[in-house]
Formats: structure tokens, C-alpha cells, sequence
């Protein structure tokens, strides 16, 4: 008999929008399903949408004093004197209470966290754990619907890069990333994909409560391996932009010795790592303020257990 | 003989970036030029490359409590009062010191002011007087150099849509309007041809007053006739989204019929105008405040007299 890991039913689900005040996929999808449910309700399960950022959004942009999306961590979730909290640490505890506690019993079993990026990314689905065999095969599931149409897995388990997700507060967090998008527009093709994999995934949920066995799967995923800075010029000036080849090249081979930024006057930068790698985040607009212009990822292929719900009829 | 026009030569110049403060094409070359301005020099002009709006583009956003973009009206030039303008409304009287006083002799002869925008417009030139034949005689000068690239133009004298830009207060306007690109980042293709313009622009002006002669032409433009709104909910929440056929088709021809919005609960709405006519700025991110999803225009041609340099050698 196969190994198989068999789990509680997954009853709490949370569909968060607005993390980030001005990716406009999630924050329009999830004020629409505020109103008009029936698309996300499944059988025995208690889907939520929920805006996560709503002063962010009303501004529409990224934050209003902290990337909430990086505050999830123990030290902010607890600190005391209320006063004195930046918006969004404030927030973070909030939503802390509501969802969580983060690494308790009472959290949400599924939050899926929607996002855009200006990079060329597609569908993708970002996972924080690479023995989570739950979410491994949530997203092989996802990733199977939506062929024709490719859905990438992003791995960041780096234990300097990870950071402290909203999402994190569930006990399977899922990262939905869709672009390319600029901020503050909604794009069709964009809202559309993103669409799918929430549907996906709620599909999954309701098969696998309802006992469905899903057998062992093989996942390809794209693993973080480093973030690429801009070049500075001694000013703290950007002396470089993304090279026009890698422009929009995200999850594609990169070579050492190929192009990655063009400098002002019209030089050209290489990369000179060791190994082939594959690039994403490429020109992601959010993340000049922290100084990284691309990321880079390694290919690998992680294999998941057969998952059953432990209680099924 | 045929008709021809004549003017003193053009000695003063300006290139405008930052504008807008999150459109960073003109903000990148400006910063790039102040330091190297061996690439815009011409023989016996003074070209003068400046950021606009400094603050904002510190912050990159596009404005701090105002658009600078709107505020060149002889009312907001004339405020006093210093203490209650708002920051851009102080700018715009400072740079009309420098630049202006717009409509006087001693305003500059010709300002580039460089914009990007979201949407799928190319590189596209903004005429702000169909009457204004050097400035004709220009644009097709850039247009001609630019092929095979497209270089759109869009003639904006629209009695209620057409606003008071800051190149307004030169002798010669011109917007410069290069897409896509979403705010917040630079693209090396778009950098390119934005780079392109002011190159042959400059050029023309050498050639102009070195005493070469531009014979009559014809400019095909594309006139401003309407801003479409998005359709809204009572709450005031954006009820549709740009149709996935319109999506990155500006300047095509939309004919009656056609799908311009998607609602939310998958209903399409059609154009319902009376002809023929050619979108622009279509999902352009900073019109969502504006509320415009598109504007609509008319494609006309234009004819310029031949132009030369009054006093050349
Ligand atoms: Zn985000
Ligand atoms: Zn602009």
C-alpha cells in the first residue's frame, strides 16, 4: 500500500484581496463574491473573501506605512502598545484574531492571497513549504486545469528571502500571483486567470472533503534561489534597466554570459553566475523600493504523497 | 510660389520628465541628461532637460495634491496667496517663470514634456493646435524618422476635453506620450523610443535653423472626440472592465456593435455610437480617478504650409 497522508477536512477557507492596495485583480474579485457569494460557495465549507488591506486600497496603493505582506512574523503579531503600530501591524493582528492564531488549531485550514505583478509571470502559484503535501497537490490539481495555460510554481522556503505572508496565518497558505499587470487597472485576461485558479482550487477542496483520494504527484517548481539588484550609480540612482531580452522572458532559461541590464549609455551588463537559472519577478514595479530587479530560481521537481480526508463519508 | 510660413529660429528648448512623477521614461533620461548632455546638444540652442514635478517624482506618484499636468490656466498662474496653493499649483508659477510666462515672447520656443502611459499606444506625439504648422512640420519629421515603428498622433483641441498642460507654456508644444508601460518602472523598449523622439526632434530643429526649408505636408492625426466613461454601480464601484477585444487595441478602428466593457457577471456592453471610430488610451491606469476608460477619436488629415527659419545664414 502507497505511503498517503490523510488529513482533517479543509471547512475554513479565506479568499484575502487588496494584501496590496493596488493590485486590482483580487480587490475587484473579492468585493464582487462580498456580494454575490454563489460563485466561491462550496458544499460544507465556509469560504470567505476578505478585503485585507481596505485603507490601502481606498488609495489605492501598495501600503499606507509597511508592506503588510511582510509582517505576519511572531515579533509583530505580538507586539503591545497599539499606539505606537504602524496601519498595517495593527492590521496584521486583526486579521490575526480572525484567521488565526498563525500555528494554531483555530486557523484557516486554506487562505488563497491574490496578487499582480507587472512581470510577465502568467498564473502563478507561490508555495511556502516544500513538504506541505496538501498544497502540493492542491496545486498540481490547479495546475492540470488550467492547460492549456501554463500556471508556474514558485518555492520560496529560502531561509534569508522567505518572509511573513498574510497568508501565512493558514494552515496551507496559497500565493496567487497573476501578471503581467501594471498597478491600479484591472485587466480581463488577467482577472479571468485569476478566476480559474480560485475556482480550481475551491474544486479541489470540495472533491477532497467530499473523500476523494488524490494518489502520489510529481510537482515542477521553480525554487528561490537569490534576488538580483539593480545597479546604483553612487547617488542611489538606478544605473541600469532590465535588458530588453529578458524583459518579459520570465521562468526562461538564463545563461551566464547573457544579457540582463543595459546601462544609460548603452552598455550591456551579463550574468555571470555559474549555472543556467530562471528568472522571475523580472521588472516587478513593487520591488524597486527593496531594491531587486529580478529573482532567481532553480528548477526542481518535488513529489507529494497520495492526500485523503481523514474523516470522509 | 507656394505658401510658406516663416519663424525666428528656435533657441530655446526644454525637456520635460517627471510631469508625472511615477511615469519614469522621462524622469530616467531627464536625471540621465542633467549629467550627460553631450546626446541633446545641437549647435547654437539651448536645450535645458527638467524634472517638473521633483517631489512627486521623490515619491513616485503622479502628483502630490494636484495634476501639474492640468493647472497651466491662466487663473492658477495667476493665483496669489501664496500659503493656501497647493504644491503643484506653486510648481506650475515657478516653472512658468523659467519656462514662460506662457503666451509672452519670451516663452521657450518649443518644450518636449515626456509622459508614459499603460496603455497600448506606442510612441505617439499630442498636437495641441492643428493650426500650429511648424509643429505639424515637425511631427511628420518624427514620424517619417520613426518608420517603420509607428508614431502616432493625437490632436487634442477638444473646447472641453483639451486641458492646460505644463508644455503649454511654450510657443510650440509637444507631448510626448510613451506606452506601455505600467507606472513605477522603466521598460528598455519603451526608454528606446522615447530616447528616439527627442533625437529626431532635436534634429529637425537643427536642420530648422540652419536654414532648411521643410516643404508642405499632410499629418494624418487622430482628433479627440469623447472620453468614455466606466459604467459604475450605485455605490460607485467600477461595475465593468475593458473588453478583452479592446484590451491593447488602440487606434484600431471599433465599429458600432463591438464589445468595449465585460461586467463582472460575465455580460458584455457593445459600442453603441454612431460610426466608425479609433480608442486611445484605452485602460490607461491614471484615468481610473478620471474616470475614462478610453478616449475616442476621429482620424483626420491635417496639411502644413512649407516652413523655414526666418533670419538663417
Ligand atoms: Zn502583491
Ligand atoms: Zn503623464
Amino acid at each position: 500500500m502507497a505511503d498517503r497522508t490523510v488529513y482533517n477536512p479543509m471547512r475554513k477557507v479565506a479568499i484575502f484581496g487588496g494584501t496590496h492596495g493596488n493590485e486590482l485583480s483580487g480587490v475587484v474579485l473579492v468585493n464582487h463574491w462580498l456580494k454575490h457569494g454563489e460563485e466561491i460557495a462550496r458544499p460544507d465549507i465556509d469560504v470567505r473573501p476578505f478585503i485585507t488591506n481596505p485603507e490601502a486600497v481606498e488609495k489605492c496603493t501598495r501600503y499606507i506605512d509597511t508592506d503588510l505582506n511582510r509582517v505576519f512574523d511572531p515579533e509583530n503579531l505580538r507586539k503591545e502598545n497599539k499606539l505606537n503600530l504602524s496601519y498595517e501591524v495593527k492590521r496584521a493582528q486583526y486579521i490575526n484574531s480572525v484567521f488565526g492564531p498563525k500555528g494554531s488549531d483555530e486557523a484557516y485550514d486554506v487562505i488563497l492571497d491574490l496578487h499582480n505583478t507587472t512581470a510577465h509571470m502568467g498564473a502563478t502559484l507561490i508555495l511556502e513549504n516544500s513538504r506541505d503535501d496538501f498544497t502540493i497537490q492542491l496545486f498540481n490539481y490547479i495546475k492540470k486545469c488550467m492547460a492549456p495555460l501554463t500556471c508556474s510554481v514558485l518555492l520560496n522556503e529560502h531561509p534569508q528571502l522567505k518572509y511573513a505572508t498574510t497568508r501565512s496565518i493558514a494552515k496551507h497558505p496559497v500565493g496567487v500571483e497573476v501578471g503581467p499587470q501594471p498597478q491600479s487597472i484591472i485587466r480581463a485576461d488577467v482577472l479571468d486567470k485569476m478566476r480559474m485558479v480560485v475556482k480550481y482550487a475551491l474544486d479541489f477542496l470540495k472533491d477532497f472533503n467530499e473523500g476523494k483520494e488524490f494518489p502520489p504527484c510529481n510537482l515542477e517548481v521553480y525554487k528561490v534561489l537569490e534576488n538580483v539588484a539593480y545597479p546604483r550609480k553612487e547617488n542611489g540612482d538606478i544605473a541600469a534597466v532590465i535588458h530588453k531580452n529578458l524583459q518579459d522572458q520570465d521562468w526562461k532559461e538564463l545563461n551566464p554570459g547573457e544579457p540582463i541590464f543595459s546601462t544609460l549609455d548603452g552598455k550591456t551588463i551579463t550574468y555571470e553566475g555559474e549555472c543556467a537559472v530562471h528568472p522571475t519577478f523580472v521588472n516587478e514595479a513593487a520591488y524597486y523600493e527593496k531594491n531587486q530587479a529580478f529573482t532567481i530560481t532553480q528548477k526542481i521537481l518535488l513529489t507529494a504523497q497520495s492526500v485523503r480526508c481523514i474523516n470522509s463519508k
